[in-house]
């Protein structure tokens, strides 16, 4: 089966939001406050901690005004 | 803020499953086979019923042979 990459999803996952949210300059407590989650939530989705699902997945693409699948690299 | 579509995440997610999996002539019980997840779990997501998370969407995409990325609309 084809693996496309070995590194576990949700660090991938999560250094994608950390990149896309820096860009931004907006600090996790900003993303916590327009994404109406936690900032010890938003922080272990970024160190990679979180299985996040899909309806948490869309409020933070929603904050960074990308898409879903922005947040997943190519 | 921006949405880049007001329809449920759930539904497109589902909806882009059940397209890959048909356009591999995957039955429901192929693909759950594959991933290592149950049929009527399987049947849930197409549906837009789960609010699945990254490690099962991993698992899809893994049996697909497509990047999770791939799983999201564009």
């Amino acid at each position: 089966m084809t693996t496309f990459n070995t590194q576990d999803i949700r660090k991938q996952f999560g250094e994608r939001v950390r990149y896309l949210r820096s860009n931004r300059e907006l600090s996790q407590e900003d993303l916590a406050h327009l994404c109406n989650l936690d900032r010890s939530y938003i922080g272990g989705v970024e160190r990679g901690q979180r299985n996040i699902s899909l309806l948490n997945i869309k409020k933070i693409a929603d904050a960074l005004c990308v898409s879903p699948r922005e947040l997943f690299d190519e």
